[in-house]
């Protein structure tokens, strides 16, 4: 048998009887003849206190020393389970990303994978232990210095290890059994998803199913890394995330689920003279700014005016620094006026079959004009339809959505759906 | 100028308003024109909530995990004190025990120096940065694994440091200005020592002054590194620990000080067959278990029985395992019956000049005797008298003994006498 490798979130981590359970899981996933390497994040709420720390001490921490400071968590974690492992009577071994060959670019905070030399986990596994990786953390190929990849860190951390070990599946754990075809928090009968192809995952994921991160598909994808997304909480099958041949097609659904997010705030610029290089001008501040935009739609200009308004969404954590960005470039971009809103959310209809099913548009729009909802902003994907809407009909929208394409079961699961950490 | 090497313990930043006092001291003598290199211990009581999770987790932690574990601690306390420092204006980075070039041998939980290759260090103060190393830790030669250096470790970082940049002075700070000729806490007369020799206060450190650790002060001569200990919380003059041609001898005094350790037991070993080689037999089991002993004493036998009982005290913590090893002994060595007793105390009286001063034990053993204290054990050097009493009576003995060679004066100091963390 091959090598498995297995990511635990700090939700299956955040206390000792936590670690005990999953040192559990993983010496029986060495029992049945598996090399096991796994990825941790750091416990429960690690982050945020380490966070809280330095927000104390200074406003703005130095970013080489929140990398440096952060990366305590996993250490903390990866050493507490690989005790628990040895106390099982199976070696195990720790190491830190910069130990386990992780070498990312200098971007602190938010580091990218270069490479992966995995020559001492390589030789741990070879001597019969278990090799227990720091997720979320590297090293930087030139300063030596220590990084961390961001959001998603550890997950990618977990899918780029399986892929230079030629792991034969990257097993991710959190709290619930998979990805549904809605949040059961607030679809209590939303329907378990065995098997989704990478490319609805990644819409799934780039659209608010905090299950897995973007990042880590994409670099499934890259690759073909089979993921398998599952709870350490039980032993059901959890969902595989696999080519698209992989994904039966008598099981596929035309649609694959309603994805929702909180996190989205939306700016829109009145107002903006409707000229050649005006609308690079505004997103090319943007993006010096390191600020990543989602959605952009741009009205047909009212030729009497020749003024055009240009709305986006962004994460709502960069919307007091977009604001900055757009405020100074008024001198340059000589528009009329820029309006924030950050109590606005988007729910994605996402579905590989639905290219080639006509009306599936015109039946979600309907259900939201049916539940009462206001449309803000469409934008549509070959296999996704997002909406933005007012962020206290979120819940509705969804509900009304999944109901109109028929994605429940009878059985109502009893899970609970959250994030994943880091 | 050149460079100055400062470490501060958990108790100078256990908290943020501690570490934005020590940024605010390095910052200080950074602009003086010195170089700095900060050597830091982990954060208050860090080192004992990980030791718990561990404990949580497994009974006896695999010791390469254990220290995996605890260099987590002054990986927060370095990273934040880099913030603080950063937020102060003056660039500055910190650096693990590895990155720093500290390497050891592979004994995890008490790994030694090798040799210190500090080349990063070199270009942080060459391109004006404050350099801030993680006390404590290491990394092993062959292995690469992550060590730590056990008690004193980072008193020894920032010793071994000194040495190998040249150091001018290490400043070793502590919660007290330095050290006296007793324990504050329990002689609130005790005189403070502006200057010391390296012999008298490796006599001091290893009969429980806690002030500095053994293995430090032992570096500290080897190398001939000046060593200033004082308080992170004034400035006034702490003590300096240098050669004995550089302490005064107008002012050094014929005693220096009377130490005093709680942390002692005593076994005694009845009824051993008085023939060659028991008591090799003994100590030679002990050793393998690494225990360390301090004193040693073996009545004269009895001729009668041709039996001898012998003596030895060692740590408190140590105990149970050497009982263990004496009991697992019982079959090779024939005695009769084992005595463990760790209600016992070590007090000490320490000074060059004793040696050359006849009457010292006496006047001693009278102070002890007049304060109705009995004496258990006697062991000496040639600068220090030691005597074991019953755990209740140290206080008595340490001010009966300081009351005896007038060595209080006539200000109180209002200190509090702490352990300097590790």
């Amino acid at each position: 048998m091959g090598i498995v490798v297995q990511k635990y979130g700090g939700s299956s981590v955040a206390d000792a009887q936590g670690i005990k359970r999953v040192a559990k899981r993983i010496v029986a996933t060495k029992k049945e003849g598996h090399d096991v390497v796994v990825v941790v994040s750091a416990m429960g709420d690690t982050t945020d206190e380490l966070l809280d720390l330095a927000n104390q001490v200074s406003p703005l921490p130095a970013a080489r020393e929140l990398d440096m400071l952060l990366t305590a968590g996993e250490r903390i974690s990866m050493a507490v389970l690989a005790m628990a492992i040895t106390d099982l009577g199976q070696e195990a071994r720790s190491f830190t990303g910069s130990q386990a060959g992780v070498i990312t670019d200098a971007e602190h905070g938010r580091a990218k994978i270069i490479d992966v030399t995995p020559g001492r986990i390589v030789q741990a596994i070879a001597d019969g232990a278990v090799a227990i990786v720091a997720g979320f953390q590297g090293v930087s190929q030139e300063s030596k210095d220590i990084t961390t990849l961001g959001r998603g860190g550890s997950d990618t951390t977990a899918v780029a290890l399986a892929t230079a070990l030629g792991a034969e599946v990257c097993e991710i754990y959190s709290d619930v059994d998979g990805i549904f075809t809605a949040d059961p928090r607030i679809v209590p009968n939303a329907t378990h998803i065995p098997r989704l192809s990478y490319a609805e995952t990644l819409e799934m994921a780039a659209n608010g199913a905090k299950i897995l991160h973007l990042r880590c598909v994409e670099y499934a994808r890259r690759y073909n890394v089979p993921i398998h997304v599952r709870s350490s909480f039980s032993n059901k099958e959890g969902t595989w995330v696999v080519n698209p041949e992989e994904v039966n097609s008598m099981e596929a659904a035309i649609i694959s689920g309603v994805a929702h997010d909180r996190s989205e705030a939306k700016i829109t610029v009145v107002g903006v003279p409707d000229k050649i290089g005006e609308a690079a001008k505004i997103f090319t501040a943007i993006a010096e700014a390191k600020i990543d935009v989602d959605m952009i739609v741009q009205n047909v200009s009212a030729a009497a005016t020749a003024l055009t308004d240009i709305s986006f969404t962004l994460s709502q954590t960069d919307g007091a620094a977009a604001v900055r960005v757009l405020t100074d470039l008024k001198d340059t971009v000589a528009y009329e006026q820029l309006i924030f809103n950050d109590a606005v959310g988007k729910v994605s209809l996402i579905g590989a079959g639905m290219r080639n099913s006509p009306g599936i548009s015109a039946r979600f729009f309907q259900a939201l004009a049916d539940a009462g909802i206001n449309i803000d902003m469409i934008s549509t994907s070959e296999i996704r339809i997002s909406v933005v809407v007012a962020e206290s009909q979120i819940d509705d929208a969804v509900r009304a959505t999944h109901a109109a394409f028929d994605l429940g079961t009878d059985e109502v699961e009893a899970v609970v759906y959250g994030g994943t950490g880091r």
